[in-house]
């Protein structure tokens, strides 16, 4: 990891590397106390130390860093000087406006970068693959648990609850704030939970994550409170077998695998069924963020490696009436996918 | 807010203000499902109309918005060019770098402006003072319930989970992952929560907040298990005193009330009784930001206003040995303090 990213500078006549993000320092770090919101630590790489910037706050908790100097942040400047470096690329889409005015100040040359860090996250090594695999399984169990407490009356608000208790309980976090939509609301790809009632006769749909040692993972079922109509049946089997079309791109596939093809294959196979195209991506990338690089979308650039993990969701929505989302997510290894959310797909009624 | 807005638009010789931090824009709408880290809406206030443009993901859900019309964000430009906008102030602490290179593109001329809308948000109206109560009188009730839960060998993670659980149990959010801290664990303000079991003479520092209806609270305690040591109850009655001196320089203040005097006034009684200083600000507001203006600091230049609601909470942290932190919310009204965090104060050994 260090060995690319002084490659990386060397190839951009960097002195330094300029991190900031809270999730790349978690990752480069493995500490993941400093809050999202006030970035109180920066990272700086440079060809011969590593360095990790943070307060007073922090200083008596991290006494065990490994491939990082601790550093109080006040010592920025100094750190420069003695190590004369004047030219650092940084993050682009992690620092914000007024932290690039103070920083371009300091720096002779303060050069954006997209995303050095992120290129490195794509692919998965052992133990995180395990930690996901880890959040995946506990993913599975929410989603029984859940099944069980579905009943007529109960709040999509209350269920959502009862799977961040239980991911809790399972001393794991969540990826993101469950969503469960009932009926009409399933259409809406980001429903916000509301305390509309159950019914019979409503589809319910549920996208669950757990978060486990820093890792995500990221799942959706819909189910049938009720007996299924056809209508409901038609949808779901088609949201089911395009994500087996995208399946089979993947493994079928002997050149470089771009994932703006396989999201193609599963949008046209929904449209060709008659129904209009999926408006989301069909999928995303997975670990550290629950959203991360590769993206499954009509204008990706990325092409599908091993070692990366990612999501493939197709859905259907019909405004008015409900939706259907099937979200799995895959790990490629050897050039073919590997399911590792293990909830069933076959068509649940309750 | 909007002839705030409109006011500020003409001071600045500006077309529009384009606002991107998902906390604004949940300020200004009043709906919180955008994700904070995808940023995937954007406001324009102009002098006529105010625009929220979003993807299609979320058209569906947002159907009843007061004060906005609702865009699909690929018709931005078409919106700029009808509405003849040129002239745009942004949010220079919430927007990325690459969003700025973006949007510079695309208005003739995109001035940074520092935080214009965190101005506003500093000052509660009495529907954010309903909410914020609602969190804390929720956040003393989670205190009680964990004083229950406080045995040898617990951990600090089982209890900081306990606390989540409570709080999602009672319909609320976590305004931030609750510290817990033991022993020594406490002399770190912001330690990481582990899986150290409590002794007994170990000192238990306990921050919470919950959050109702997007609005946070944020108490601290620090209890004794066992039977307080004299360097305990020393530690304990200083921090309380420190808080006291910082409530009376407020409610005895006759002129504009300088933040950093407040602070200063406790941090320098801390000192006198031959402790260190303080390693962070006295105090911070808060609302739908746990941490957000006004800056109870050494170099703060708020000054404190009717309607605004802050934490104030001294702390002396031996490294060690174990720390003392107390934190309260008050309300300032008639330039008068109201605490409106109701925990008891004094000392509790368990």
């Amino acid at each position: 990891m260090f060995y690319y990213l002084n490659k990386a500078l060397k190839l951009n006549k960097l002195d330094a590397l300029f991190i900031d993000s809270p999730q790349n320092i978690f990752y480069l770090t493995g500490y993941k106390g400093f809050s999202a919101e006030e970035k109180d630590a920066k990272i700086l790489i440079t060809k011969k130390r590593n360095y990790l910037f943070t307060d007073k706050r922090y200083l008596g908790e991290l006494t065990n860093l490994k491939n990082f100097e601790l550093t109080e942040i006040s010592l920025f400047k100094e750190i420069l000087q003695k190590n004369k470096i004047k030219n650092a690329g940084f993050e682009e889409s992690s620092i914000t406006f007024s932290e690039y005015k103070y920083f371009k100040k300091i720096f002779t040359n303060f050069k954006p970068l997209e995303n050095p860090i992120e290129k490195l996250r794509e692919i998965k090594n052992q133990e995180e693959i395990k930690k996901i695999r880890k959040a995946c399984r506990l993913s599975d169990l929410g989603f029984s648990f859940i099944l069980k407490q579905i009943k007529e009356n109960v709040t999509e608000n209350e269920l959502a609850a009862k799977l961040e208790i239980f991911l809790k309980e399972n001393h794991a976090d969540i990826s993101f704030k469950p969503i469960v939509a009932f009926g009409k609301n399933s259409a809406v790809p980001h429903h916000l939970n509301s305390n509309i009632k159950l019914k019979k006769g409503n589809i319910v749909l549920i996208d669950i994550g757990a978060k486990i040692d820093g890792y995500c993972s990221d799942m959706t079922r819909t189910v049938f409170f009720g007996s299924p109509t056809l209508k409901f049946k038609r949808m779901y089997q088609t949201v089911l077998s395009a994500q087996k079309v995208a399946v089979e791109v993947i493994n079928k596939s002997r050149l470089k695998i771009k994932a703006s093809d396989v999201d193609k294959a599963a949008r046209e196979y929904i449209i060709q069924q008659g129904y209009e195209t999926i408006p989301h991506s069909l999928g995303h990338g997975i670990g550290i963020d629950v959203h991360e690089k590769p993206n499954l979308s009509p204008n990706s650039k990325s092409i599908l490696k091993n070692g990366m993990i990612f999501s493939i969701e197709p859905g259907i929505y019909l405004n008015g009436y409900g939706g259907v989302r099937i979200e799995d997510l895959y790990l490629l290894t050897n050039k073919k996918l590997e399911k590792i959310t293990h909830s069933t797909s076959k068509i649940i009624s309750l």
